[in-house]
């Protein structure tokens, strides 16, 4: 396994590995790696030659207040991980080689934006897209794989292929869970026991819908009463419970096949994200 | 030189190309073509296996009020004029082919963009970057050439492949003019023989700020004021004339060496830029 620190490096690999004809798959991460990253670097190793991941904890997709400067930052481990599961190149750049003093042109999505964790977080999507944009041209990969955890980010992220008209295959891989059921994160390590007890709260949740909307239920206002009401005894605060199209991103008022279910939660001080597809 | 309507019919020539290892050198343009794009043309050739020009006029960088519908289209023409340059490969999309219903992600630069002709046309260059990104992705070329009348945009996208790290290369060409020193553009055929020879003084108010700079005078105001009389004589009715920093496009209020000055004006109704380099 190698790893590269500047993208001028980096550019010479891929020229050769495209002069062999070898195709690319690329994992973008932000490290503090979990079974769900090695999970989508397992599906590229199925289905490319060559496999790339990148280590960047992205500076622009965080918010005033958020948890850039306390984000688990895990490299030894991570790069330990990575060899053992089979990556080709790892990519860990310093913030300076990423973004310039002379840094101007960004990405901007106006419209899916402004749903889900987006409505939250102003600017957090453009700053995911411009950093994706960036290591995608860098890297010009066959394919690149996202977890649909982050099931906005992935939305977002094949809309800007489509609209950009870049060459890579965007390919979505399912949540990866623990035993129990919570959707595997980075920020579960900030959890306590308790705390994570009471999180998981936020699948079960989502299962109760998917039981009712099995059952027949449409509404849904009643189906988001079953999840509000599930979250609010384990004292879980509730950033937002949404039924939505799984493409546009609006919501709907009656449920109805592929609707996608997403939920946002404080557990504490420590914000999850969840979701399933009906 | 093969024409080419479709993006998916593009890649699969990029494909070919690259595989044999050939050079790409592009040429985008919104048509009505003059000697200023067959230069741009001409030096391609010079520095590539492969030579692909773009003809689409792109509305996301037409203002409202703007030319977007009357822009002079002359495509049997301009086809005549590329196959006798040596053209490969024109590609001349239809709108929907470049922007569909469902593009939602752009380009966003706002620092740069707040002076010259981006303080008076807001989102134009926005829909410029968004479109040469699109086109970039599309051909991956290894040098697109871009004339240095239109300053801003050049530096612009120049920003835009530092930005977002992208592989291709910007290489700029000296503006091109008609015998008369009227800097060459599209928007020239809108004038009556009367408004061009009123035009001209937009070109010599440019060439006085310059004597009058190699003569010693460093004065920002002065050197301006030498270009506002001239212009306000052949009622010229001036958008800007400014001295600025070639790179940061920040106002300088002593001239220096490297410095652009810079003039957009109208002609009664026609809009004319045009520039010089101290």
């Amino acid at each position: 396994m190698k790893r590269v620190k500047n993208i001028s490096e980096a550019r010479l690999l891929l020229r050769q590995i495209r002069k062999d004809n070898r195709s690319v798959g690329f994992v973008p991460t932000m490290g503090n790696l979990h079974q769900g990253h090695i999970s989508l670097l397992g599906k590229a190793k199925q289905e490319n030659d060559v496999c790339i991941v990148s280590i960047f904890v992205n500076p622009t997709q965080f918010g005033a207040g958020e948890d850039f400067k306390k984000y688990p930052r895990t490299l030894d481990d991570d790069i330990k991980k990575l060899s053992e599961a089979g990556a080709d190149i790892i990519f860990v750049p310093e913030i300076e080689e990423i973004y310039t003093s002379t840094t101007n042109v960004f990405v901007d999505e106006e419209q899916k934006n402004k749903h889900l964790c987006g409505a939250f977080r102003p600017g957090h999507f453009n700053g995911v897209l411009t950093i994706v944009l960036k290591l995608f041209n860098i890297f010009n990969p066959d394919r690149a794989y996202f977890g649909m955890k982050d099931y906005q980010q992935y939305v977002l992220i094949r809309d800007m292929v489509n609209s950009l008209n870049l060459g890579t295959e965007i390919i979505p891989y399912p949540i990866v869970r623990e035993k129990d059921g919570l959707a595997m994160s980075s920020r579960n390590a900030y959890l306590t026991m308790e705390q994570r007890s009471r999180a998981l709260s936020i699948n079960r949740s989502l299962k109760k819908i998917k039981t009712a909307f099995d059952n027949g239920i449409r509404s849904v206002q009643e189906l988001k009463g079953l999840a509000l009401k599930e979250l609010q005894e384990q004292n879980i605060y509730v950033q937002y419970v949404e039924i939505l199209n799984d493409t546009s991103l609006n919501s709907v008022k009656i449920a109805g096949d592929s609707d996608l279910v997403a939920i946002a939660a404080f557990c504490d001080q420590v914000r999850l994200i969840d979701n399933l597809i009906l």
